[in-house]
């Protein structure tokens, strides 16, 4: 990929404004940031000049009884391109949006791993006018939060080999591990791997593999565990590997899991940075979109509604969170595992769409990640549009199986023509959603107002989602029904599994792991598990290859088609462009 | 090794004291704490409550002309026993005694790895009443430096391994790759792996290694850094392998230099904690003692030394920091290489010696680290003492080498008979040193204002050492002959080469890597290289088996004899009773 691709791609991700223009790397008061979240300043513990952890007294005592609960609003997508759609900056245009209109209001993100920083990407956290500052820390490091899921997942690594090492008293049988060693770095290398080469004091000899660090089940854990007793339940919890009779063997029986929550416990601290605008954003745990929940923490959701709940003298505030992908997959696993844990339910739910996505699901044009798109696509051609709709339809009916009437942002794009612009929404409106355009990488706050406007109205005149028929499976459905209902949800005409997936359902159900939620690993390109499916594909059946145990989790999850844990570089990785400026210390390249 | 012996470890390794007994969690004024190092407020930058990071504007503009500069004053140490002397320990109680006597103190250490506190160690940073505070910090993350330094050491693996699956443009041979990877834990099934196996979009399968963070050349580069400009420059310059014309091929050529320095920016600024009395400690930088330094970083010294220079109102203060291991190792790689960079030269040295290591260099016992002492050498034996004294006289005689008039520091343990401490005494006085015990681990700072009256009377009667005939080798000398001077301050009759390590030092030369220092990577636990060879050996000749560049820190490293850059962990480690109460957060198990 040469240079100009890549800043075109930059542009494709977020909507085409230029970058830079808002540095907002000047010192800020952050216990004035965290009262605008409703933070009292003694929970506010400064990580550096700009950014804090949340003390987890935050959360205590709950809300008080009479209290007006702080108003939820998740941020989901339509099945996007390999650009994405600009999901995230939407929900931070929306933020300042809403602050814009004088409301209370807070921002709940994942953490991106620093790994892809020196891929392609080149950073995240929104773009333009609607982005999350400091830049340099939400790309590089944070508050090492990150790093301490590595090193808590390692170490687990490390103890289990030890084991085998020192004479194995557990039983383990070597073949069934499924334990990975993980690292925050594209490295396709490590994929692979054979350890314990060397002599007899170097360790046993076997097959293993790396993962990158959101792919980690103790990332998941950290994002749904609501207290320090519960990550260190959970940690125990984790299976590792079975032993020659075929017993499940967990983190606690290898005695690593309290050492664990040791190196995890100031990490579980939620992070406070800011938009681009001043609004606070909780950032908070970052755990993958394919094989995990794709959603930020429980925790920070609840500091944020405890912090922005109504009293006598202020009203109710918005916390916003985001879904990872589309509403297929993240929202599903918000409502069926994440809301499930914390027991919040949101008030509105926001879809992002665009103009080019839904061209993408006319299925007239290939979209490749990395490239340009093709030029084809950006001329006017609202048939284009409407032959793509089935898919922004699809999941606004998604988003009301769950019992929420969907809020359409439509994420303007200056390539985009006013007569397609117009068209998604007049088919977005036809369906019976509210529809708003929104501008926030060029405009910010102010070109999502009208959205503001939308999400506030839907809070204020809908039933909050997400409780009892708001999921799509009771957990006393057995497996088999919970991959069958997702599968359903998304389209298929029935599950086929591999022998091997087959067998290893049954012995999660024997063995006392039927009560677990599910997680449908598939690409996030297409509602099916097939990325070349277009638009609201039907008349296929979904392929479980493989299901796999996140006990700590608490889920299952069935692996349809190929899944990536561990990304690689391109040939001229960001890493070539990122530098540091000696004179100033600012660090460029940075996206 | 038992739960008794793990404890009975830990107390031999200190000096026996009970721990715990001062928690030092209270919250404390960073500002307060920064000032008693004479750095300014502007430059406190807290990293939660108890931690501070020190910006780099602290270290400018340089001394005023007519200033008094700080006395700076390095400690080290005989050759240790496998339980190491308590060299860290009593540099705490000098920092606290030197501040019990009312004089401007600060001291900076080295930062622990968090891998070797899960396997025996369970934890560092001194001991009882002489120890850093807060602990949990010290050996859990600190403020993430060594997480950066590992993930910027692994950028460059994997830009690496990118390289030469996107085509090998540069020729690289894969058989001359030296670049490990390295994570902080103990996982010696990392020690000799293969990677990039799977299939051909899996990278290129290679025979690859694992080394543990602090043996990362990025640490020791980390530590000598004087300035970002600096870092960027020698982070450049590391080598990782040579091409198939036998070209080396560098960090640059790769072009990942930059990104690792936007990686490791926040990371060059030194971490700011206290003793459990209250003195300032500069931890910052953790490089190996075997392969690399032992030292901790230029830039806190200088921080520090800025910080306490004398001024028209208050008096100079005194710059305490430590060198790894025996004087032969850490003292010789403090003046040869830290100081031939930082231009800063020491007014004292103080050597920690103990009975038990006196005795241990008998050659009587067989000490085994893990493992109980020998009960006998519990009895008082004044015949032993003698008999391990020549260890003793030759370090003295290593620090005078470097122009220095040693303090010998007689670091006494409860089970020491009063009679063996005069012993010791009386011989170190014989040779001219100057003496005191010191009881730092029960006393704190009152067990040790005999040694800061020794260290504060040599510091006003004796000149600086360290310059022009301090140093041990010129740069001008060529490789052969630096390793030949530190072979005979060892005490060997010569150096005898493998053909490979000979043929490497050619290459060295020829490619104008001769005016590199060296550093001699041997056993800790013996002047020699062999570690049964006790007291001061002579008639032995140093074997190099290989020797190794590490351009950016500026050194090659001749490896003597086995030495381990991964550890392992073993059956019982100290991860099976680390632990964090959930209703307090404290964390258990930390020694």
């Amino acid at each position: 990929m040469t240079q100009d691709q890549h800043e075109s791609h930059a542009q494709h991700e977020t909507g085409g404004a230029p970058t830079g223009s808002v540095r907002g790397d000047e010192d800020v008061d952050l216990t004035v940031l965290a009262a605008r979240a409703g933070i009292a300043a003694q929970h506010v513990v400064p990580y550096g000049r700009q950014v804090a952890k949340i003390d987890l007294a935050a959360l205590a005592p709950g809300a008080a009884a009479g209290e007006d609960p702080a108003r939820y609003v998740v941020v989901t997508a339509m099945t996007p391109t390999a650009f994405g759609e600009g999901k995230t900056t939407v929900a931070i245009g929306l933020a300042q949006g809403l602050a814009a209109r004088g409301e209370r209001c807070a921002l709940t993100l994942r953490q991106s791993a620093m790994g892809p920083t020196f891929g392609i990407k080149g950073g995240a956290g929104g773009s333009g006018l609607a982005r999350v500052v400091p830049a340099e820390r939400m790309n590089l490091h944070l508050t090492g939060d990150v790093h301490a899921v590595t090193a808590a997942h390692n170490l687990l690594s490390a103890v289990l080999d030890n084991h085998l090492h020192h004479g194995n008293a557990l039983g383990i049988d070597e073949r069934t591990i499924t334990w990975p060693r993980v690292l925050d770095v594209n490295d396709r290398a490590l994929r692979h791997v054979v350890v314990g080469l060397g002599s007899r004091s170097d360790g046993v000899t076997r097959q293993a593999s790396f993962d990158i660090t959101p792919a980690s089940e103790v990332m998941v854990i950290m994002s749904l565990a609501t207290s320090l007793a519960d990550l260190r339940a959970r940690l125990g919890r984790i299976v590792v590997a079975r032993d020659v009779e075929g017993r499940w063997v967990s983190a606690e029986d290898l005695g690593a899991a309290g050492a664990m929550t040791a190196v995890l416990r100031d990490a579980l601290e939620p992070n406070l940075l800011r938009t681009a605008e001043g609004t606070p954003v909780l950032v908070h745990t970052g755990p993958f979109g394919n094989i995990a929940t794709g959603c930020s923490s429980v925790i920070a959701d609840r500091v944020a509604a405890r912090g922005l709940a109504g009293t006598e003298t202020l009203p109710a505030g918005y916390v916003l969170t985001e879904a990872g992908f589309g509403a297929d997959m993240g929202l599903e696993r918000f409502f069926d595992i994440k809301c499930a844990v914390s027991g919040m339910r949101p008030r509105a739910a926001v879809l992002v769409v665009t103009v080019r996505a839904l061209k993408a699901h006319s299925g007239r044009y290939r979209v490749v990640g990395g490239k340009d798109l093709p030029a084809q696509m950006l001329e006017e051609n609202l048939e284009d549009v409407r032959a793509g709709a089935a898919n922004m339809l699809k999941h606004l009916a998604i988003v009301r199986g769950f019992g929420m009437e969907p809020v359409v942002a439509v994420n303007v794009f200056p390539t985009d023509h006013p007569s397609e612009v117009a068209e998604v929404a007049r088919i977005a409106r036809g369906a019976g959603a509210r529809v708003a355009p929104v501008r926030p990488v060029t405009e910010g706050g102010r070109g999502c107002v009208e959205l503001a406007d939308a999400v506030i109205e839907a809070c204020e005149q809908e039933e909050p989602g997400g409780a009892g028929a708001g999921r799509l499976y009771a957990a006393e459905d057995d497996l088999r029904t919970k991959i069958a209902k997702v599968a359903a949800m998304y389209g298929a005409q029935g599950v086929d599994y591999s022998p091997s997936a087959a067998r290893f359902l049954e012995d999660c159900e024997r063995d006392g792991f039927g009560h677990l939620a599910v997680v449908v690993a598939k690409t996030p390109l297409s509602l099916s598990h097939d990325p070349a499916l277009t638009g609201a594909p039907t008349g296929w059946r979904l392929p479980v290859r493989e299901v796999r145990l996140a006990a700590g989790a608490g889920y299952v999850y069935a692996v349809c088609g190929s899944v990536s844990t561990m990304p690689g570089l391109p040939s001229h990785p960001a890493a070539e462009r990122i530098d540091v400026d000696p004179s100033t210390g600012e660090i460029i390249g940075l996206r």
